[in-house]
């Protein structure tokens, strides 16, 4: 776990939530990317050496369509950059901790992706990213 | 906004919290600190540039009482590293955000704060934090 990687906000609209975080910023997002199998589209912010994930749903099955109607919008997930995902997907087995997806997953903006289960880290679902070289 | 200063978790025990914290990041954490006007302990992790704070209620009527009661634990806040928080809170003012307090208040770890209204940011309790030099 070398840094916080980014960090990931459930939103309503992508289109008025930009326009919203590029005032807290001063800056607009620098990409959007649509991840199909996860029924979302995203859009990134720089924050120096960390990133805003914003996340829409495509589909009401999307679990950013579940987390809105549950929590309504807000942080859904905080992602650690890791350099080896495999090792550490094992360390923090071996720690206790409930991993969600054993064998990673590609996620957006070019990344191999593991989550942990909120319940084993005080209700705080953890992503686990490495970049895809 | 030069960074994500630090992401702040609210806990219901750091002791128990501060075990699964270090067995996340495999190392423990460099302070713990007392913020009695806030009614709340704090513990610190780093993590690379970034930090995690937890935080622990100290009396019912603390605003970390009432999160917890609400929504259970989970993450509270995010704060972002600023040069100048007096012109920080000017600019964003203007941006349209709701400042809830317009005079920076001493927090945890050697900071001047100021929080925005989760309501004029999509739910995200935002913390604006400059280092006392």
């Amino acid at each position: 776990m070398r840094k916080i990687e980014h960090i990931g906000i459930a939103v309503k609209s992508l289109e008025t939530s930009n326009l919203l975080f590029e005032k807290l910023f001063g800056n607009p997002p620098y990409k959007e990317e649509e991840v199909a199998s996860e029924g979302v589209k995203t859009s990134f912010f720089m924050n120096g050496p960390n990133k805003i994930e914003l996340l829409e749903a495509t589909n009401p099955d999307s679990p950013i369509a579940k987390f809105l109607e549950k929590k309504g919008e807000g942080i859904h997930h905080i992602a650690f950059d890791v350099e080896d995902i495999l090792s550490e997907i094992e360390r923090l087995k071996k720690e206790g901790f409930i991993v969600l997806n054993e064998t990673p997953k590609k996620g957006a903006d070019n990344k191999l992706v593991a989550f942990l289960h909120p319940k084993g880290t005080n209700g705080v679902l953890v992503e686990l990213c490495q970049e895809i070289s």
